[in-house]
C-alpha cells in the first residue's frame, strides 16, 4: 500500500492506494476523525459488486451505513440525482457530524461531494473511487459538481475530501471501456508534468490493461502526487491548476454536444488532447515528434483521437462559448509545448474553430 | 454614512451603511475590484421599485447589468428558483469574472449568494439588502442557502460577499409588518449580545418605526458589528455563532410547521425567542425580570410572542428534528443567561416539548 498527503492547511487529507484496502474502510475513516453515520453514495452497478463490503467494512468499525443510489451514467449528474441525494440525506436525518461517502466513479464522486458541500452548508465526505478515471483524477483534488443541460459542471464547488481510498483490486469489474477511458487521464498527467511517465506508458501501458496490481497501484500514486502537488499550489484554479485541463476543452464540447452519451469522458479526452496537441504544434508551442508521439500513445491505449465526421464543428465551437475557462470571450488554452510542459495560451472560439478545420 | 469591515483574512469585506447610497453602488463596487458584467437577481416586487436605480447606478461606472428576477417570498426559496437563477446565469454567459449582486431581502440574498457560490464553482456577489432584516443579518456573515420541503436552510454554503451596501432609504417602500418583522433580529443583538442596545430600543424604538434616518443608519451598524464580530471569531459555526440563532430553534420549526406562508421569519423569531427566555427561565438559566422586558419589547415592536393556538406542539417538535444543530438527537440551544448573555445548553426534542408544554 501507498499513502501521500495533499497539503491544504486545515483541509489536508490522506490519499491510500493499494489492492484489496477496501476491507478496511472503517480503520481509516477512525483515523480521518470520523464518527456516526455515513450515508454511501452510490449506482445500482457499483452497489451490487461493493455496497455489502463497504458495509462490513464500516459496520465492524461502529459506524453505521445508510445506502443511497443515483441513476448511472454522466446524464444523470445534474440537479435531479442532486436532489435525490438532498432527499436521503434529509430523509434519514443525516447530522453535520455525520459523512458522506462517494463509492462509484467520476459521477457519483462529483455528485456526491457537491451534495456533501451543500448539506447542511457542508459536512465531512469521503472518496472510494472505483474507476480508473475517478483514482487517478477526479477522487483528488475537492472540484466537485453536476451538469447543466447548457454545460458540464456549470454548478460546483471547491470543497475538499477528509479522506480518498483507492482499491486497485474494483479494477477486476471495471467494463475494458470505462478502463480505456481512465487511461486518458494517466497519458495526460505524462503529456503535461511526467515525461518519465510517458515513456513507461508507452513502453508498457499493456501491463495497466492486464491489471497488474503492483503496475497500478505504482502509476495511480505517481499520477495521484503530480494532481496533489498541482493542486497544492492553486487549490481554486485561480492559475496553474488549468493544466490539468489538458485537453478537455475539446474534449467537454465534444461531451457536450453528442449529450453526454456517445463518449465516455476519457474518450472525449482522448480526442482532446490529440487535438489540443496538433493545435500546440499548428501555433508552434510544440514539436512534431511529441506530438506524434502523444497520438500514438493515445492510440495504442484505444482510445479515439479524432472528432467524427458527423459532428458540425460549428456546434462543437458554440459549446466551447459556455467553458468556465473563458474570460472575455477568450478561452485559456493550454497548450503541450513538448513532452511534460504545458503554456497557457488565450484563444477566441474563432481561432479555435480554424485550427480544428486546418 | 458609516462603514465597517467584517476581518476574514482574504475573505474580508467592507458593509457600508448610510442614507441614499445606492445611487453610488458604482463606484463601490469598482472599489471593491469588480468589474464586467453584474447579473442583479431581485424579485419582481424590489426590481419595480430599485432596478432602474441600481441600473443607471451601475452602468454610468461602466458596468453591463444582466437582470435575473425570481418570484417573491419565502416558499420560493428553493431548488426551483435556483434552478431560475443558474438558467439566467447560463443564459447570458456569465462569467467567472463577472459577479452576482444580490438585490432585495433574505430570500434573494441566500439564494443568490448560493447560486454566487455554486455556479463555476463560485463568482463574487454583493449584498444590496432591502429590507430591515437583511441590513442587519442574513446579508452580513456569507450564509447561503435554500430550504428543502423538510426544512429551512437545508442546503446550503458558507460565502462570503465582496461587499455589502446598505441603504436605509429603502425600507420606505418597506411594507410596515416586514419592518416589525426586521426589529426580531435587532432585539436579539441586544438580549444576546448587547444591554445597552436593548436599553435604547425600550426607550425609542418608536423612532426606528418612524424610519428615523439617523437613528436607522446607528442601529443598524451597531447591529452589522456585533454580527461581524461574532463571525469573525466562528465563521463556520463550529460554535460561538451559533449564539446569533438565540430564537431560531423554535422559530425555525414554527416558520416550517405553518408551510412558510403564515409567519414571517422576523414575527417566528420574535415567538422563538419569547420561549426561548421563558425556557432560558425555566431552567434557571435566566432572571424573571430580564424574560419579562424581553416579552415586553418584543411585544412593543408588534411582534408575536406565543405559539397559536391551532399549531400542534407534537407536529412543532417534529419539525426541530432536522434542524442543521441537531447532533445526536440533541439540539444545541441557546439559552438567554441575563440581558447581554448567552450560554449553550443540550435539549432533546422531548425536553423542548415539555418545556413548551408548561
Amino acid at each position: 500500500m501507498k499513502s501521500l498527503t495533499v497539503n491544504l492547511g486545515t483541509r489536508s487529507y490522506p490519499i491510500y492506494i493499494g489492492a484489496a484496502i477496501l476491507a478496511r474502510a472503517g480503520e481509516f475513516l477512525k483515523q480521518a476523525g470520523l464518527r456516526g453515520t455515513v450515508a454511501v453514495i452510490s449506482n445500482p452497478t457499483v452497489a451490487q459488486l461493493y455496497l455489502d463490503q463497504i458495509d462490513d467494512a464500516l459496520t465492524q468499525d461502529g459506524f453505521e451505513v445508510v445506502p443511497i443510489l443515483v441513476p448511472d451514467g454522466e446524464e444523470h449528474k445534474n440537479l435531479d440525482s442532486l436532489q435525490t441525494v438532498y432527499d436521503g440525506l434529509i430523509g434519514k436525518r443525516l447530522e453535520r457530524k455525520s459523512c458522506v461517502l462517494a463509492l462509484g466513479g467520476g459521477v457519483v464522486g462529483d455528485l456526491a461531494g457537491f451534495a456533501a458541500a451543500t448539506y447542511l452548508r457542508g459536512v465531512p465526505y469521503v472518496q472510494v473511487p472505483t474507476t480508473l478515471l475517478a483514482q487517478v483524477d477526479s477522487s483528488v483534488g475537492g472540484k466537485t459538481g453536476v451538469n447543466h443541460r447548457d454545460g458540464k459542471n456549470l454548478i460546483g464547488a471547491f470543497y475538499q475530501p477528509r479522506l480518498v481510498l483507492i482499491d486497485v483490486a474494483v479494477l477486476r469489474t471495471l467494463p475494458p471501456r470505462e478502463m480505456i477511458a481512465g487511461l486518458a487521464e494517466v497519458i495526460k498527467y505524462g503529456i503535461i508534468e511526467a515525461p518519465e511517465l510517458f515513456a513507461l506508458l508507452e513502453a508498457e501501458i499493456e501491463k495497466l490493461l492486464q491489471l497488474d496490481q503492483e503496475r497500478l497501484v505504482q502509476t495511480i500514486s505517481t499520477c495521484c502526487a503530480i494532481k496533489a502537488r498541482v493542486v497544492e499550489t492553486d487549490e481554486r484554479e485561480d492559475d496553474y491548476r488549468a493544466v490539468l485541463n489538458f485537453g478537455h476543452t475539446i474534449g467537454h464540447a465534444l461531451e457536450a454536444v453528442t449529450g453526454y452519451s456517445r463518449f465516455l469522458h476519457g474518450e472525449a479526452v482522448g480526442v482532446g488532447m490529440a487535438k489540443a496537441a496538433a493545435i500546440s504544434e499548428h501555433l508552434g508551442f510544440c514539436d512534431q515528434d511529441s506530438v506524434a508521439r502523444i497520438v500514438s500513445l493515445i492510440q495504442k491505449a484505444g482510445l479515439p483521437t479524432s472528432i467524427p465526421d458527423d459532428v458540425s464543428l460549428t456546434s462543437l465551437v458554440q459549446a466551447l462559448e459556455v467553458d468556465k475557462k473563458s474570460a472575455g470571450g477568450k478561452i485559456k488554452f493550454v497548450m503541450c509545448a513538448g513532452l511534460g510542459k504545458t503554456r497557457f495560451h488565450w484563444l477566441s472560439t474563432l481561432e479555435i474553430h480554424d485550427a480544428l478545420n486546418r
